[in-house]
């Protein structure tokens, strides 16, 4: 018996509910997976390389496995990471194993047991005692050719995937997959936040190497501008949608042109001030939300979150590690100069994301019920989980609807799980609607149109996917 | 088949809790609607005109619907707003009609479905198809003697409704009402803003109205709090119970008379500093506090709306246009001054508000729970839904009890919602309870005393509705 | 019959949901009760002595409950309150019964209940009408030697509880306890805010006794910080596992020794700046982190309460009179320097509490979800309720699981309430495990192990209670 995955999974308890939901969610569950912003590996699609073994593809590069099992006293180097790390994959998979007690209650234990189930045929829960076992039955799998990752694409019914892209990335894995005859439609994402970000790493040789990708004078202002639209062109071409801006808060600015050059001169002369670094960024939010007006990529921000908080962690095993940690973050006038500025613009979409919950049905859904160019998206991060995603739509739906929301984000690097991811989502809001067609606050008939838009329509129409290059 | 308004709408899905609920609901269903804070004209109950028609009844005055279809793209001018905007009030109806799908899930659509059924008798949801239809069947009863606002005022069971009266209102629909030989009880409420505020439009002009009105030197401190007194007591004699003050922050000041008189005198000569305006807010509430404890007007306080968020919206369509938007509040520490000048004086009687649901648990239900003085008022505006009820019950309930808290407020300037949303309100309350009931957190009866308190009792014991001009 | 406490209290209303959550906790109900952090008084153990009257043991001393009939207009001094207070514990008695509808809904009611039933045999809730028999029945029972402190301590299944004290004092009453031949573990808790805080009263002559105390001189910081060794070190040694700290905020700092060392001597010589006092505190709880990773001690922080938030209360009545208000608060910045000193250390536990709510998701269960030194405390004060509790597991689990939590504390003064309070976090942890089986996020064998660390496992654990002094 399959104890991994029960059928009944996230639908509610009550009989009566739980039987909508069920119908609900059969209507959705095979319908393709759309998935406009995730972290997979160009690479990935392009080589269309085997996975090297279960630690590689599961542990070592998933932070929300990698932090519970630090957060426990497991060190680093058990999984693999840092100097002098243990490098035997199987044991790494076997220290995993012993701790997957763990992940009791949390959202990566129903990934991983839907990808272990679902994807390598295991029907055991993981443990000390069939770690062996479960690591050979994945590492002979890998070996497969039904185990590549185009092979994966195809079987998990992708429609379309969107990478995440430095502005400055050749986007030469794109390519790769494009020329390689294959037909799945994986398409880049414009995030520009290394030549965005005055406090990122080499931001004076990114923006030289922007200037040489583009030929424009990134020693101006206009020209740097001028760079930013060649570059969005460049990525359209390729058959990007969107952009994507990861800030450390929601702030927005309107300078005239003469202070923003002014501005800009500074930064890249090195003579900034105390605030110019964000006042930069906020500036430049409304400049690409201007650019968007232009070129019709759909924006999106996502902030709040304090990156590499611990100082010894981030020396000793880099970033990503699940030491990013939220910070409280407040919209309404943050965004106030780029919505006076281009906010009623029918042609500007803004995707908004937050990880402090409480700017849910403060901000957020205010925002998104009034501006026509903004869009709420899922549940990120922390928050992608049948919780979170019920708490979005409990204190989103009354003031924003479901149709200023865009559907669900799998916005993950960890490929086994995007069908889990997806079917969560269509899960839990198979059960939100549900609730709300058992206590009459929806007709049933209605319900099933929500959840085929909740499931993929929004994110297709809300990510401009039907207008992008196929 | 009435598809609009199912009888068990709202109620638990449990079929235990929802029988609970059922019955705690039949016992208040009927009972007098008690309106202590509300939007209404005073003009319709005065002049008793007939409406003129459904677009200007349900569409263009109510920001709820209004941001709704604009936030999907609906241009204002097709709701007739705005100058060159569509005029005819069928085309205007159509435009909602067709996109009436957009309130799936909010409280909108039940407080219209609500209306349109048990006000108009329709039976059919609102759709492209049925639009002339239905606009046909509102526009004829709109003419008869039966849909005037006096004639729904009784059939709706109103037993007291408050308007909400700038501070200058000479009353005269009030007079006009008391004055028809009408029996049905409208007071009106004392909202000083605009003369109150030194950021609103003609401040100056608004104080020097003021002191012609009550013959008092409003060019002194003292002569200026005079003026409120005389104002006060004029609207107490016009029936008023209480007071209501719109305020950005909860920040309130308790100055001495040496130095608020200096504020004044700064302000009231145009040289005011940086922080003056928000100060003289604060040291005003603690006026209004003190003369609340002197003529035993209740106090309102609503904070926390961020007024006309975006500048091209107000410049071409005014206030009120659904982008008012909330901002984190905090009133530990804002309403300090105040509470220690006059918080423990059991004459004083201040009801608190807020947009920033997280200050429920965190701030108001603690303060609630100890100041003799302080009542929540009932959850305001966004949070006016079945969702935002039972997030306040279930954060309010356990720190301040029931009794802290006011019953409803419906707040509404959309008189046919009125029933509606006391509804709505009645049966999230039975929701409530009998959750408690069915986990054995209340008994039963007390369930029953506690749901007829909720419905009527509380609104009218905290606004001191018996105490009031009848 | 007993209408006080219904079998089934607490538990979901889904007869499926309820079966299983009813046979969890019938497996946890009897467990031992670990009490790792609360109030007592320790003279009760140390004494041993009768309790005086039933006023004194539920009314007087609770501010859960002095504040709610304050709330609603009972002067302090109808509870035996303040100068010229009623001093007839009857007649006190007999407002508080006159009053008890006031509780409904309310924890307090619960634990009010559950002692009146279990610890003293009444069946009827208490109203006017049998206020003074109930009286009669509870001050008979407080005069019988099985009312005593240590034969409560019995009959409740307390396997150890912890007080917390200064860290001036001298642990006489747990000297006496421990030399008496009683077998019941009571251990002091290290509480060092009256000496580390320079905004507690008297804080220079507290600076010197601790100089006395431990023969340190407390005139410069190495002697102050080695003073603290050497008390901590003395709670060692009288069975302490633990410290505590009630901080305004959690601000942590780094300084430089010889930063620090200036602060100290600016402080203790009276020309402390502006920020030195908070500045202080925030450098005290880093140092004291650093001796926790010395001496094991577990480390609890606890913020975010404004204190005596009325003036004229604090004056007239004194502290902890139910005027402590929570405010906004946040960790991530704030802890920031005391993480990446020793975060990362596996010796040091520091256990988090907070009164703000919106951190459970947003701040504390990222921390506690990758800090291996960081626990997250259960729902405190306000929160510890069962829909405090439920908010807590659904917010906490998702991110940070179980085993980052650290089970329950009672956390109380009044003694009869503590197995209620431990009834309604067992009962709550059912029903939230209940709905977790029911919806498949867990096995029902993996639901009978977490109840189990949940009830009294994790607080063994977390408190490092095996290791203490026995």
């Amino acid at each position: 018996m399959n104890v991994l995955l029960h059928p009944d999974r996230l639908l509610p308890a009550d009989p009566t509910t739980r039987a909508i939901a069920r119908s609900l969610y059969a209507s959705v569950a095979d319908r393709p997976i759309v998935s406009p912003h995730g972290h997979t590996d160009p690479c990935w699609w392009g080589e269309n390389a085997s996975f090297s073994n279960p630690a590689d593809l599961f542990i070592t590069p998933d932070h929300y496995v990698v932090r519970m099992l630090v957060s426990q006293g497991i060190p680093y180097e058990a999984l693999g990471i840092g100097e002098g790390a243990r490098s035997d994959p199987r044991e790494i998979w076997r220290s995993f194993a012993a701790n997957y007690h763990l992940f009791q209650g949390t959202p990566s234990r129903l990934w991983l047991d839907h990808a272990f189930s679902t994807v390598f045929g295991l029907i055991e829960r993981l443990s000390s005692e069939n770690a062996d076992a479960q690591y050979d039955a994945i590492a002979e799998k890998l070996q497969s050719a039904q185990y590549r990752p185009r092979a994966l694409f195809d079987r998990f019914g992708i429609e379309v995937i969107a990478t995440t892209d430095s502005a400055l990335d050749d986007l030469r894995w794109h390519a790769m997959a494009r020329e390689s005859g294959w037909k799945g439609r994986v398409v880049p994402t414009y995030r520009p936040d290394s030549v965005v970000d005055p406090d990122s790493d080499n931001f004076g040789a990114n923006l030289d190497r922007l200037g040489e990708l583009t030929a424009c004078d990134t020693g101006t202002w206009q020209g740097y501008l001028d760079a930013h639209r060649a570059r969005r062109a460049f990525f359209r071409a390729m058959g990007a949608t969107a952009t994507d801006h990861g800030h450390p808060t929601p702030r927005t600015a309107n300078l005239s042109e003469v202070e923003a050059a002014a501005l800009f001169a500074r930064i890249r002369s090195g003579k900034a001030r105390d605030d110019d670094a964000e006042l930069f960024r906020a500036q430049m939010l409304t400049e690409m939300a201007r650019m968007s007006v232009e070129d019709g990529l759909v924006m999106q921000l996502h902030t709040g979150s304090f990156r590499s908080h611990n100082a010894g962690v981030h020396a000793r095993y880099g970033r990503d590690r699940g030491f990013d940690i939220p910070v409280p973050v407040s919209f309404t006038l943050a965004l106030k100069p780029l919505l006076d500025a281009v906010g009623m613009d029918p042609r500007l979409r803004l995707i908004l994301f937050t990880l402090d919950e409480t700017t849910y049905s403060r901000e957020l859904a205010p925002l998104a019920g009034a501006y026509p160019s903004l869009r709420l998206g899922p549940p990120w991060w922390f928050h992608d989980s049948f919780e979170g995603i019920r708490r979005f739509r409990e204190r989103v739906t009354e003031t924003a609807g479901f149709r200023n929301t865009v559907g669900f984000n799998d916005d993950t690097r960890a490929l086994c799980s995007i069908p889990a991811r997806h079917d969560v989502s269509r899960r839990a809001d198979s059960a939100f609607l549900a609730e709300l067609v058992v206590t009459h606050r929806l007709d049933e008939g209605e319900a099933y149109e929500i959840a085929l838009l909740l499931s993929d329509g929004l994110a297709r129409e809300g990510y401009r996917l039907e207008q992008g290059d196929t």
